[in-house]
């Protein structure tokens, strides 16, 4: 398929909509960026390679950590023992909300909204020696890229401000459902939002998730099939707060958005795309990145549906 | 793939495992089927036809029927018309709470709830002159069987019972999203949800989902392409209540339940399955059914994902 | 004290202030009412009469009805098994609320929010013969006052809109906590609820919660001292829908507000006192009743705090 | 009124009935209670005492000491501007939710809720030089006893599990509501909750809100008239978590509860009583604590209703 063409479709299309929204602003360091940034990657299982636009600047990932957090906790800690502390299903409630975790005793609704992001990081700092370190060498490898890194400002930035983080780790211990210390605990978690990363990288390294766990660089397996189709299915339910209906119901891949205008989405089998716009619409994902993505399976048939 | 074998070593499978539950006793219908019932019926896009146990013994299909309701009002209505009255999100809530709908202001979450149902329901005694003979002829068309029937018994026992679709249906009416009398649109919900089918009419009627909206028998489209992906999506995300994310996770296919203890599942562009076990757990979903679902996609690892 | 005196003064202090609000328009019979109605009518426990304005005028009393078929329930059927049907707790939410029913499954927070109005209206369609007329009789018994009447066409209009009243009590009705009919114990209570009365009549009718239970004209008790207490508690912590905290604060008499724009209080040995303005405030209660009541707890020092 | 007398058959009653509950065990200090101590106290406000039992002993007095905390706010800060950060409604929820708080946006119901008691605490680490201190200080004065203190154990027992606590700060501090550091206003807020008084002390402390907000000892005014109804009338229906409606409907005083055991009640212009039993009903107050002042208002007929 020529998926260079249909990127410029896509490009073409979006520069002639009106694709509103806002900049996330409730820390400096993501206010200051760019609001008309566009960029999108996409790789193919087969290593081809496919962009326009902003694909190369990097930019803060934000809540796309989850799921390589997800993915460290799957190779760190036995899969029962997650779920014990972590439920699957989707939130049906904003990304923040704690109302649902009162409700239901300390257990996040699922892995990929930040209660459950912050238990998953407690099971990795219970389990690593080093956790930022070996989370960012777990990310690397899997990208093929040693040059990612964190963004300290970003990350000392949320630190200062992260009330309603702090709020919901200190509930979930208050249930007994985070073992370690609540700041040291939340330190991780900032420095693994903080992550910064262009599209390029964040296709290269989403596409393990299309190539059934699998490095494309050299075959190597990092996951296990069943894990992968897992994080698939949980992107796909749960990857996009209170909008994942409409995500799966518009563009029909799994995926997972941050609130720094970067989308990324797997069509298994087949590729792994990045798209990134800061603007974003009231549920807090990119205006432009949705609408690209359905665009791209709109164009491509390529729903998993 | 041999599915017969696969049938028949899940069947196996399932008479080892202890799968417990308890039968729905809501209306006296319900609780008089025996729980031990147990059948399963695969039909392959390519007109195979695979089954084992009771797959022929017909069974109240409840909120199974909520998938063709929509199928239909696709037919029926604007499509944009209907999702300016039904969200297309998770509910993250049991299938029959207020609770969201109020906090939503009478628009329900999803059409795969009940609440969204009477939406829809609604939508077709607006346009159809007999919706309750209507929607049968639709149903028995895309089954290819003309026996297929309502259980008036069923229906009546609903009815008189009801109590919580009928809070539910005034809620709505109250925030003007109900445009018929309430009694009439409440009786035609009932009668949907009264069909009875057994597992291979259920399988050879949800095939058309797997088919990209084309009848098997003559490939005569019946819904276009991009609602039967919709169709899809939405089964994925809000087709098990709120055990939406433990089914996409542990099997990974689009479906939906009834508290028949009915379960249909679609592979897109090879199958759909259906399988009866009327013991349902806790969230109202038939504990056999999911075993036998995740067996067959572990097994075939025909998972979406 | 020189009541008379001190309601003249709140008449002109109300002329003076800006009080605004809307008259309640969800039915029609109601929305019809001349907005700048206002009246005051005073009855203390020694017979006195003071008063002002439109306190002859008949309005529709609406929710301040819950009181009197709280006390004929006092009078019908044991207490204990009231308190197993019905909470006493503020409820902490709109009056129309779902929620919080739901949550505590079908248990009204207290007798004098809808919900439990209509549990309690449930018991004496059990215990009466003629519930319609039996209610009436009792009200014109303590009021002292044979003309008192509903007004059919509002009790008409009510039934014809009650969507939101009828999809609680058959939610009420699914939890199993009403004995009766829904349609027959709706129909009586929304006959409870378009009692006409004067402001002079409901003081002369609430007298009786001022006087221990005993009615004024001949001192025969028709209520037990602890009944009345209770009720007068009860009226305290929730007779304002969730204003009630406010009402206690600025006022400091147990209390009970209609959505017709009339709210009755008491001062226990002292006196009641009715005031009628149309013109409610975001929570349901008339503005300027509100004030006057302010202000008369303000100048007489009548709080009971 | 022969008090002692009264008091002497509420002292053999008590001991008759069956009386069960659960000491408070969230914080160690708490659970080493003895849990049969049983203490009462009772000042008239023309400077008479009563007693029974432990009514000497000191027990952890704990949210007894949001009542002084407002009281202080009273003197402290404009009462306007306290009103634009807390509510004055009851809370219909246990406690210690969050639900409430994110439902209304940091905005806590009223000051003698865990949430709107650090607002409180906020306010007056805002205007106090040294809030600790000061606030011994005020309740020193006001009790006319300079050896009331803190317990150091308590409060560090709490500093160092108080994750709801902390959970409830920072959510606040998100929605702009604290104005300080919140370890800073945690700090203090737990040192109010750890004073240690008896049953005595508490009974000649609240006696001021009995009196009009007049020291008993000298008649000079602390609080203003209307500032000590304020205070009642919050006390009345907010002052026993979710149980201020059965409180009010069997006592029919303000009052304050702790989980500490304790509970003090007012009758204006007449009297203060403090009990004491560490074991609490299910709601979060004394089982005994409550009974006893049921019996005191049944037999001296002291309700404000």
């Amino acid at each position: 398929m020529d998926y260079q063409g249909i990127l410029n479709v896509i490009e073409d299309k979006l520069k002639g909509e009106k694709l509103d929204g806002e900049v996330a602003t409730y820390i400096p360091e993501l206010a200051k960026v760019n609001p008309d940034k566009l960029g999108m990657h996409l790789t193919s299982v087969i290593g081809e390679e496919f962009h326009f636009g902003d694909s190369e600047e990097r930019f803060s990932i934000q809540s796309i950590s989850k799921v390589m957090s997800l993915a460290l906790a799957f190779i760190t800690e036995e899969e029962e023992k997650i779920w014990e502390r972590v439920d699957v299903e989707p939130s049906g409630d904003p990304f923040n909300s704690l109302v649902q975790l009162e409700h239901e005793r300390g257990i996040p609704r699922n892995p990929l909204i930040n209660s459950g992001a912050l238990v998953i990081c407690d099971i990795l700092v219970s389990h690593l020696k080093n956790p930022k370190q070996e989370y960012l060498d777990f990310v690397r490898k899997i990208a093929g890229n040693t040059t990612i890194d964190y963004n300290e400002k970003v990350a000392k930035s949320e630190k200062a401000e992260g009330y309603n983080n702090r709020a919901m780790i200190n509930l979930i211990k208050g249930y007994g459902n985070i073992d370690n210390d609540v700041e040291e605990v939340l330190d991780f978690y900032f420095d693994t939002c903080s992550l910064s990363m262009s599209c390029r990288e964040l296709a290269q390294t989403f596409v393990i998730f299309a190539n059934q766990g699998k490095l494309l660089q050299n075959q190597k397996r990092v996951l296990s099939e069943v894990h992968t189709k897992r994080i698939n299915a949980i992107m796909q339910t749960c990857g996009f707060y209170d909008e994942a209906g409409e995500f799966s119901f518009r563009v029909g891949l799994p995926g997972k958005s941050g609130v720094g205008g970067g989308i990324v989405a797997i069509y298994p089998n087949m590729y792994s795309v990045a798209v990134w716009s800061p603007k974003l619409n009231e549920k807090g994902n990119s205006t432009a990145g949705m609408r690209a993505l359905e665009l791209l399976t709109e164009i491509t048939g390529s729903s998993i549906f």
